[in-house]
């Protein structure tokens, strides 16, 4: 199976790819979520892979609105931790490294550590790119931060491991593209909608009544942030079931009774990462 | 009245309390959201400025973490457009542009305009920043991706204006300190909560159904991303009204004794900018 992704290889959506859909996948690194979504609408690979949530930054609007803007239905998720490592040359020492490259945010997931270190701090697109800079570079005062897959494609050494600052660092995946792409059958299934409500008061509480009536348990409720007034939401909401099992066929019909619309993004095996995640 | 922010001197947060807290605000620059806190906690400011949602990125959770860890309350907020300028030295054109620099937030936000520009891009810290590094080296083939404000202080020259490719980007800051410390009291008043549910289907249901019996507002319901399991929910909440208000006050018992525990992080005049956020 080809599947789409955004960032360079060893990047984390990489290695989600892989424990998700196995080894054998042909991988094909996209510059931008739009371009993976591109690369699977047009055919030129089966699926694409892209984050949808993480859990120190949240949801990932930009995906949401893709998925709004193509038919393209998710057919699976991947959750998958995600552990930092800092990679220098082979044969470099963490008290020699005087710059470390990543992007923005991996830096500031591991900001106390990197006050230890005191080196200089440059911002990169990609954890996976500033590996491979730093490996392309050679210099080794340089180190960056990404994760092990990084470190074994640029044949990196892992100066420290584990380095974020909170543990509990994940990121949510899901693989968009034709249904039968999804490898995984027997996982637990899952639903996501977008959902919009009626602009009046209760709309919310009368819009999630089926699924406390039905016993649908939802795993995720978010509003959009900044409507132009109150009750007027766009919500994404994620369920656990299949869209076919009764429960949730009879939650949703009623849900398209109370709402002003909704709209299945897909109905999908969710896969857990096996090593903590 | 000394107010803390994030980011240098011109960052959009820097504006935000001009706009909200008048003119004569003294600003302190800080490294991180959390220095805005330990200063205002420590008395060296009166209050501090932080961004907790953006339009497009959504909630900001290292702010909700600090909020929480911090007996700091919040007291007035403040929504803003942001409007990205491309901004460059006196006499510099457009057309002979090479590198433009910016939080690789602001770069992706604008990333149609860039595709036409051409431009080689580097990610920096900070908005303002990249603005102030533009100045000091004096390069016209280099420009900055920033706000009006940080032109006006580096004065740089705007090439190009209202730059995002999505126009509707705003984002909500909140001031955090002493209530005495907000200036604008007739502003109309909203509360933000952090609710803990009971592990039980059907608890978020219930936890909603004081509000609307109450007939009072929300604006934001977030369920916090990666709960260990379904149910097991914490939830950003915001209302519209004060605490005290009769039927706020009465939702709040009701909530109380159907949820695990609740938490108000503030109840605050709730600031508009005047210019189309």
């Amino acid at each position: 199976m080809r599947i789409a992704f955004q960032g360079e290889l060893g990047a984390y959506s990489h290695e989600a790819i892989l424990h998700g859909f196995g080894d054998d996948c042909e991988v094909v690194p996209c510059n931008a979520f739009r371009e993976v979504f591109r690369q699977a609408v047009g055919g030129a690979t089966d699926a694409g892979l892209v984050p949808i949530e993480n859990a120190l930054t949240g949801s990932i609007h930009e995906v949401y609105d893709l998925l709004l803007t193509h038919d393209l239905p998710i057919v699976a998720e991947v959750t998958r931790p995600i552990r930092h490592e800092l990679l220098g040359m082979p044969g470099a020492a963490l008290g020699t490294i005087e710059v470390v490259h990543s992007h923005p945010q991996a830096l500031w997931q591991c900001e106390a550590f990197l006050e230890d270190v005191g080196a200089e701090l440059m911002a990169d697109y990609d954890t996976a790119g500033a590996a491979r800079w730093v490996a392309d570079q050679g210099d080794p005062t340089h180190a960056a931060i990404a994760g092990p897959l990084a470190a074994e494609l640029y044949e990196l050494a892992p100066l420290a491991r584990d380095i974020s600052t909170q543990s509990h660092n994940a990121t949510r995946f899901v693989l968009v593209g034709d249904p039968s792409s999804s490898a995984e059958k027997n996982a637990p299934y899952k639903t996501s909608l977008v959902v919009e409500l009626a602009h009046e008061p209760g709309a919310l509480y009368d819009a999630l009544l089926p699924f406390s009536e039905h016993g649908v348990n939802l795993t995720k409720l978010e509003s959009r942030p900044m409507g132009e007034a109150p009750w007027q939401y766009r919500f994404y909401l994620d369920l656990e079931g299949h869209v076919a099992t009764p429960s949730v066929q009879a939650a949703l019909d009623e849900l398209g009774r109370r709402v002003a619309s909704y709209r299945v993004l897909g109905t999908y095996p969710s896969i857990r990462g096996g090593d903590g995640a």
